[in-house]
């Protein structure tokens, strides 16, 4: 059978790793896809660079290795997309911007097959991508744009068809589950802990993007068009990061014997969508509780099979880049029968603040008799159940306690806590937090 | 595009699910599988007792609802062989006897694909089934053969394909898990638990093949067949139970940070394969320490990506019955390209005895000074190196302690316990037990 030819734009992290096991599973992948299948050509700006990480050999490098000036890379990938023996084009490159989507949407065009970790681009201008590979007959791979090393899109498109996807809560993010696990275990403050998950590599310079939730609603944008069939505006899904969280919240949770996770949520009901990004304390009894350092986990509940945990590495060069080659062998073997694109349902998403949890909310009051009464009045006229309150923590000049609710909204919430100012002013001696519980 | 038709053989717990999810999803199967997906025909003995779980309508079944004998059902089934509108058969009759098998074969040659739970006929018998769907150029589907819901299966054959799986470990029994969790938090003994687990229906009137380690056996048979490609004798694959672990066990482990667990493992080095499915000691740093109840979860461990967990349900009607659908959309989407049969490699299976593992020892001995000294020289005279010795356990008229070993096997270990009782003839007050400890 044909050569399957591959050519691989952008060789930085990511990149190379594809490269690498390209060549050393060469074999393995031509059974597996049962034809041969073949690394043809890479385009890189830097291949000297590029090369060293795992020797790469300097001639599949378009130009033969010299370093190459946006033009002429420009001119390369013009190459890769008329030339007839690259079927499939690994999209490493990285980034949101024009020049990018237009490249992708050329090379579909082109009639050749992409896979791409682009996170990114797919949860942010991933429409016209989707609509392009579907309108000229090619797979668009994405299995490395969500947790890395997981297979959580072929888990979802090829294993779960059998049933409905209801639910989906995970840990997406692992630089913030590092921050947050090195919290926890060495008492440590924000802050401390986003350095050292820098030193150990895990968080960039800028961590803006890990940190604030926003790589982590990226993943969820895509599992929500995958699982449930909905396009979302990215602008539109509620992202809160690990920026806000700090020692005294952690104990809390560590007192109720819970621990605080970044996680992405998404729930469908009837005709509603309800996604958030957003920090919250999970019971120890659930998995996800349990899922430390920069491991990802996915968890699904689905309708006939129950719960699902997906536990791995979710970024790493050679993990990333397996998800790659996955993609690349897949689509090799079953070509243009692999329809990428998630069939789209009328969904509507609701506003997060509308969905309810069971929240825990920390009150920093005036320490005087009385309280407890105003502030759980507050919140029982505002038709919340509470469950528990917990009044330990008064080892500051004021009283500290926390109010676990039954579901209600964060609507609800702040409507309690206003008619808390209102009514009391100066009783509430900072801002209240609140918290979603996850069980 | 033709109608894909599917007949059930056996219309029990998991046949019904089938049946159930085929009727209640049946237009978003045939998008899903782009083309019609439709159940034809069911054949069981039983069919008003079979129809009744979830309305089954009666006319799906052949001879319209009545009682089949023997005879007659093998008469239907024959019809459904040369029946040229139906394209799958699912085999959820069950068992390991000849007429089940000439069954599968000749469903096989009649050019049906074949998807099936029937995890002891694939272990013992799968051989030739394997090679007579690759020989006639259909499927066998079998996710739903190893841990019902989890997508193990299609996660090896398709998601892991630009990777290579070294090692697998896992909770693949759902009944002896439910007993071990019973006896760790409640503190009961191996019968009582044994007892709730059969009133809870988590285990069989005879519960021997799940207690024996002979179902998660067959598992890990079919997983290291699809992982390795090697082909093992079930008979050769060494199974030690649970009946043996006692609450002192439990208790030891427990002081050691460990949690017992009925552990399928295996693990390929170079040419050969060691593997072995018994109880050990899990370090809590391990989540499979953290998988309670009757839920199953398989660990592997890749050369690129690393360590990935699936966890979920390992049994029920509907849980099994979604992955068998799964397994016929993927079929009826994919068709004759998926060849089911894994490659297969030269490979040497070790004795388990040979593999190097820490274990844990409980000497139970006289109660005098010394003692220590004659069992650690002699774990020491077989070059086995000890980590800690544990001596907080004389509540009994025998001293009982514990040493921790550093990774050795368990032929040393048999050579140690032989020349202590050799050369300090009645010191050992009871059998040593030695329970291997997963990192």
């Amino acid at each position: 059978m044909k050569t399957f030819g591959i050519a691989i734009l952008g060789c930085g992290t990511v990149g190379s790793g594809v490269a690498k096991i390209l060549l050393d599973m060469r074999s393995t992948l031509s059974d597996r896809s049962a034809r041969p299948v073949e690394l043809k050509k890479i385009v890189d700006l830097s291949p000297a660079k590029s090369s060293e990480r795992y020797n790469i050999p300097l001639d599949l490098y378009c130009g033969g290795g010299k370093n190459l000036s946006p033009e002429e890379a420009s001119g390369y990938i013009s190459e890769v997309m008329s030339d007839k023996d690259i079927d499939l084009v690994v999209e490493t490159i990285g980034g949101t911007g024009d020049y990018l989507q237009s490249v992708i949407l050329d090379v579909l065009k082109a009639k050749k097959h992409v896979v791409t970790a682009n996170k990114a681009m797919l949860a942010e201008r991933g429409s016209v991508i989707f609509e392009t590979a579907r309108e000229n007959g090619v797979a668009l791979g994405y299995e490395a744009s969500v947790c890395g090393a997981i297979p959580i899109i072929k888990s979802i498109r090829e294993s779960f068809t059998g049933d409905e996807v209801r639910e989906i809560s995970g840990i997406m993010n692992g630089t913030s589950n590092y921050i947050l696990t090195k919290m926890e275990l060495e008492g440590i403050d924000f802050k401390q802990a986003l350095k050292m998950a820098q030193k150990a590599g895990y968080a960039e310079a800028d961590p803006t993007l890990d940190i604030s939730g926003g790589d982590a609603a990226h993943k969820l944008a895509i599992l929500i068009r995958l699982a449930f069939g909905k396009e979302i505006e990215y602008a539109d899904l509620m992202k809160e990061g690990i920026q806000n969280i700090d020692k005294e919240d952690i104990e809390i949770a560590n007192e109720m014997g819970c621990t605080i996770k970044l996680i992405c949520y998404a729930k469908r009901i009837d005709g509603s969508i309800f996604a958030s990004v957003k920090p919250m304390m999970v019971r120890r009894g659930n998995l996800l509780s349990q899922v430390h350092g920069a491991t990802n986990c996915v968890e699904l509940t689905n309708k006939y099979s129950g719960r699902h945990y997906f536990i791995g590495a979710g970024a790493g060069s050679l993990e990333t880049a397996s998800s790659i080659v996955a993609d690349i062998v897949f689509t090799a073997r079953y070509g243009v029968a692999v329809d990428s694109s998630p069939r789209l349902h009328e969904l509507e998403l609701v506003d997060a603040d509308h969905f309810q949890f069971p929240y825990n909310i920390t009150f920093s009051t005036e320490d005087r008799p009385g309280v407890t009464g105003l502030v759980t009045t507050a919140i029982g006229e505002q038709k919340i159940n509470i469950d528990t309150v917990s009044h330990n923590r008064r080892n500051k000049k004021d009283a500290v306690f926390s109010v676990v609710t039954m579901p209600c909204t964060m609507h609800q919430i702040r409507d309690a806590i206003s008619a808390i100012k209102k009514n009391s002013p100066g009783l509430l001696t900072g801002e209240p937090k609140a918290i979603p519980i996850l069980q």
